[in-house]
């Protein structure tokens, strides 16, 4: 139904412009995450965007933006696509050039979904909190350490406040903060503009200054067998619960409609040249060696690197899809290291039944002793993500666990979801 | 005769493994610069590599590493190629997809030659002075401003040394330190491993602790004709001088041999698919705007939030090819400001008849006043790059301009060469 709509949307188009665009249509504007002076992508004020790609001699040309758009050769030469309107807000997408699955020249590169994807920026209503402002700004540092537990040399993206530098005695909270399944420790920076989110806040006195750590989920010991990773690169392993998968998506799944709650086989990234295509796109678990690695090597070189406020109360750990998994995985298990948890369109519940005393490994077994220890249990989701994360808010609060959901109106399991969710977030922490 | 030799290894490792590698051979190892886990590209002892490209319905595919590579369909349908020797270091590289220049997924992507471009590391001999080490580590920071030139925001990538955060009070030099053509601020750190070398050569106590600042060539005045990017994000504008160009080459043209110091049309990313196949690598000229960007935005924005030390002695500038030409634009004009300059395969001579009355807009026109300013003027180049900077150093003392000329041993217009013009042009800073 969308490729037919889309053809007609592109018909429609061509018959106005001739299917000829040197430039695009003067109400088609280029993304904002297009390189530099590069005219397609372009989005209309619809948010339908035009794809252009230059492939002479191929067959078949689609761009894949949640679902698959079939291109059309211009009398330019060129590949052309007018999409159906598509989600406000940030989405990976991946070229399909004669069934190569690549990414698009045209705009900047990001990892996500196992590898370097496109991606077009949708201008979303509320795009002011994760903006450009004239406020005091933080930095985000590239640390790099070296794990013991995985043998190898890590970095680490963090974020310190405005006066950090500054304030020379201050000892800052921390929030550790994930990315999602094959997206990396950049993720929250280039993909998620976590530092004009923590500047704008923490100047309108929304947020406390904090310290932000961005590691990456991949954390292997050498010669393990169970790497998240396998030979091409791509998240992979069988998934610990039914449904998991289907429940959780994978951040590489745009928003192009209400279907893109769905993760599919074609999500971009996933779908990389890196795996054959129409195979499967392959499960995930969490790295059982992350948990080990943070405690051993990250909370070190933190605390040892920068002005870190001591204490499980200046201590937050939250993350997105297959990070909100790790989070809960990680946090509960170890409540004695954190106060405030968060898991964005990802968790350790809304599958199968649950039951207080032995879900999530029974961390919930004693409502009281949790909401003693826990200051914040923070879940939220795009509403169009499906019902799992508010189902498994729900019968935590049927249990006597507190904890808050938030629901971003609107979105799929995609970025501007997490934007907004860490908005809601962070102002609660440390308080 | 290039694509002869890779025919003919492909056969033969093909004989050898039927060209079904699921892995490499055992002796192929992935390069360091491939995606978490993914087999290929990778590099044989002897510096030949294999290519791997999932194209299923595609007719004609090949990888342009220097020159192009066709690629042969393997019994399991994936395309390979085994190419000759490669020189050591760090190449860009593009695949063709029937006519369509794309980065291949399965490695990281960095911004070179206008667009995202693949890249595979042949392991250099020298290696071990960009690699980690248990040492102390500084970190990168990117720092947003807003610049009163361009009316945009811009983001500078700043390395500051281990000491930085600990020795609150020590104000430290700073190196201001650009990329090349078609690449953007973080080549220096993604490409350069800037901070690796610096950390190294700190701890060795080789070069002062200092700042380094990394900022965007690309700085253009709202509503500027004179835009060093076109509408499809290619660096354009015609020449200042004849010859300039093929001079200068362009960052992105790897080094797949002594061919490779002499720029051509299939140079990565300046072949993307952003700019039609076959269509003439679009020639540079310096952005006129950069320089007044750079005294009106970046240096005060640097000096207001970094703990800098006061006055031209502390204040050197650099830069890598179309850098090296920005660098001696911008400081010879400037030497109150700066008394440190370095050229890399970049800057504003060896080219045509050498005058110092007139030459570089007659900086060197009094030898001794400039001898007596410029503590270290400073260029460098590969040794197949061509006789260009060798030729302008000699022309410099033969005019009695005290200069420092360093060669990289057998590379081309790349990174590797760059990396080791930063070793030995940053112990003669500060001193």
């Amino acid at each position: 139904m969308k490729k037919a709509l889309s053809v007609l949307a592109l018909a429609a188009s061509g018959l106005a412009s001739g299917i000829c665009w040197a430039q695009p249509p003067a109400d088609c504007k280029p993304s904002e995450l297009n390189i530099p002076g590069a005219p397609y992508p372009c989005v209309f004020p619809d948010h339908r965007a035009i794809f252009r790609v230059s492939a002479p001699d191929a067959q078949k040309v689609e761009v894949r933006v949640g679902t698959g758009f079939p291109m059309t050769k211009g009398q330019d030469g060129l590949w052309y696509v007018t999409t159906t309107p598509l989600v406000e807000g940030f989405h990976y997408y991946m070229l399909r050039i004669d069934g190569s699955s690549v990414a698009d020249p045209a705009t900047n590169s990001y990892f996500g979904g196992g590898s370097w994807s496109s991606a077009v920026e949708i201008p979303a209503h509320d795009a002011d909190f994760y903006s450009h402002k004239e406020v005091p700004h933080g930095v985000v540092r590239e640390q790099w350490y070296y794990s013991n537990i995985t043998k190898k040399w890590r970095r680490a993206y963090i974020y310190t406040p405005p006066e950090y530098d500054t304030s020379a005695k201050t000892r800052y909270p921390v929030l550790y903060l994930l990315h999602g399944w094959g997206e990396n420790e950049q993720g929250w920076t280039f993909q998620g503009h976590v530092d004009q989110i923590m500047d704008n806040m923490i100047a309108d006195k929304k947020a406390k200054p904090m310290i932000v750590v961005m590691d990456n989920l991949n954390a292997v010991k050498p010669g393990d067998d169970g790497s998240i990773y396998n030979a091409r690169g791509v998240l992979t392993q069988a998934v610990p619960q039914p449904n998991q998968n289907a429940q959780l998506g994978a951040p590489g799944v745009p928003g192009a409609g209400p279907g893109a709650a769905r993760p599919r086989a074609g999500a971009p990234g996933a779908s990389g040249a890196a795996r054959p295509a129409g195979a499967a796109r392959p499960r995930m678990m969490l790295s059982p060696t992350f948990t080990e690695m943070m405690f051993t090597d990250l909370i070190p070189t933190v605390e040892k690197n920068y002005r870190v406020a001591p204490g499980r109360e200046n201590r937050a750990m939250a993350g997105l899809s297959m990070g909100g998994m790790q989070t809960y995985t990680t946090g509960l298990e170890n409540l004695d290291k954190f106060a405030y948890l968060g898991g964005f369109s990802g968790s350790c519940g809304g599958r199968g039944e649950f039951d207080p005393k032995t879900s999530c490994n029974g961390a919930f077994a004693d409502p009281a002793a949790f909401n003693q220890k826990v200051k914040v249990l923070f879940l939220s989701t795009g509403s169009v993500e499906g019902p799992g994360v508010k189902k498994f808010s729900d019968e935590l609060t049927a249990a006597g666990i507190h904890n808050v959901y938030f629901e971003s109106p609107g979105t799929a399991h995609e970025w501007l979801t997490w934007r907004r969710a860490l908005q809601d977030f962070a102002p609660r922490l440390f308080r």
